[in-house]
């Protein structure tokens, strides 16, 4: 299975690495909307080329991943390349998925080819857990949990606070809110008793903190519903310590069976990722093999992890999947 | 939907359960091997046939859900049927699903019918959580541990020793042992370090204790590779205590990714079930679903929780689903 990677950020870089650890995938080259020049990828003899150059490529490419953002590129870039590629994305604009749904459903369609949208892990495993759980368990509760991790949206927020000039944001779960749920209190929880947000804030010489602080903590959408503490490091600190990104959370379904609703189950599924993007990215990779394989049977148009039976995924035969995992 | 039961144990009671609950699912009818008149099921106005009457049902029933026991109901049961019906099985002898897949997708496929096998949760959900884990990490480390829950085997097994007259065991995950595995350690664990067992004996009167208790603790297969705690209770305390039926269990993916494999990732998915039939019988249904909607679509022969895609699984139209869940 050939791969292309559009867009080599923190995303590409994460399937770069997945497809290095993967037998049956091989990176055919890497595109970029930079002067494919200024770009050097880790993969020995792939070559980068400019998104411009990507429809010559075609017959080349078996699934090409677009590691766009959600916000201006796959809103087009999906669209615009399911015509021509199979094509894996990880949009998640969530109230937008219906309409990008549509759009690529109809490009994929018209070209011949298959799409897969909104890969990763929320969306994509997470969504998969809730709708397992929700299908198994109809009578119940969800709760979801983000973190500990960084949140890039919250990061960039505090960037454009005055007198800042780096941050990190870190979405913390409150320790007694998953304690609740999971001892199936089904607890109302408000937006402030799920999540924490601790920041770490290099200011610039002579900002007044508690202003940054106080803004900070009072900024509408971003801070104002939650508990914020803020940290001010200096520079080195923030490279030293805070220069990974991890991610992870939590999906229960807490529900109840029985003739009278009298028995209690839990489901729980966890992520602890060192690093979002590789993790993102090796999901990615598992559903452009998915994708290939739904292309090669005629499968066309627009999927997203629901669509696909877990068999495509795996590069086991059926027969070997049966035998290990079963 | 219309559902059909074979066997009224404890499962066939679940499922019953999980028929009332759902919003898209009829009883049509409870069939037994037992003599119908001496079977009465909860739902009110539904039927208890004899097992011999089946066939002649056949007309009335969209998925027949079968009931019966891995070690020689099954293997007899699910190819018989499947000739004539969509069927859903919980065939959970690991060693032999690959013979018994083999019948039963000749029978299913003879008769034009879809069939799925090895449903629940271990086989069943652990296995799906098994796949996906493997299909993104394929660096890393496999962990499954079961319980805190009873196992009708080695209850059943204790309840054969000499002066016994009533016995429940319950399998128990060793805490260090999920500890060390959640905290990425990827240890290498013997059976003694993974679960221990422990039993709740009702003893005959004048019985010998210790002699009970040694002969249960190194009973070759069953008891012999743990560690094993014997408590000696009154009959009305097992009743009182011990007449649920509990279990849950958990499944780990620890891997890792990056150009040298430096980023660490843990997938955790676990259940907590207060009852185990009546889960079990919940995961059936969700399966019966998508058996009928395969076979709606002409896709015959024998399925296994791999080869069905999330979405059929959701009563909620694939909208809602992406609306919902994604």
């Amino acid at each position: 299975m050939k791969i292309g990677i559009l867009g080599y950020g923190n995303l590409g870089k994460g399937i770069e690495c997945a497809v290095k650890n993967s037998k049956d995938a091989e990176l055919y080259a890497v595109f970029t909307r930079r002067s494919p020049e200024t770009v050097t990828v880790m993969t020995e003899g792939v070559p980068v080329f400019s998104a411009d150059d990507l429809l010559s490529k075609k017959e080349c490419i078996d699934v090409l991943i677009l590691c766009g953002g959600s916000a201006t590129d796959l809103p087009e870039q999906t669209p615009e390349y399911a015509k021509h590629f199979n094509v894996v994305d990880s949009f998640d604009t969530h109230a937008n998925i219906p309409m990008h749904f549509e759009q690529v459903n109809r490009a994929a369609k018209e070209g011949g080819h298959t799409a897969l949208i909104s890969c990763g892990w929320d969306p994509g495993m997470f969504s998969l857990n809730r709708l397992y759980a929700n299908a198994i368990l109809p009578c119940g509760e969800d709760y979801t949990f983000w973190g500990r991790g960084v949140s890039q949206g919250h990061s960039d927020a505090i960037r454009r606070v005055k007198g800042v000039k780096d941050a990190k944001q870190y979405t913390i779960p409150v320790e007694a809110a998953l304690e609740a749920v999971r001892a199936g209190e089904n607890p109302n929880l408000t937006t402030r008793e799920k999540h924490l947000r601790e920041c770490f804030v290099v200011a610039e010489e002579g900002a007044d903190l508690a202003e940054i602080e106080h803004t900070i903590q009072t900024m509408p959408n971003y801070f104002a519903d939650y508990d914020t503490v803020v940290h001010f490091i200096s520079e080195e600190e923030l490279k030293a310590e805070h220069s990974e990104i991890p991610h992870g959370g939590y999906v229960f379904r807490s529900g109840v069976t029985g003739w009278n609703l009298e028995h209690k189950h839990m489901i729980e599924y966890s992520l602890k990722l060192d690093s979002n993007p590789e993790f993102t990215g090796s999901v990615l990779l598992a559903y452009a093999r998915a994708v290939n394989r739904l292309h090669k049977e005629g499968q066309n148009g627009c999927k997203t992890v629901f669509d696909v039976a877990p068999a495509y995924l795996s590069p086991l035969s059926e027969e070997e999947q049966r035998a290990h995992f079963l």
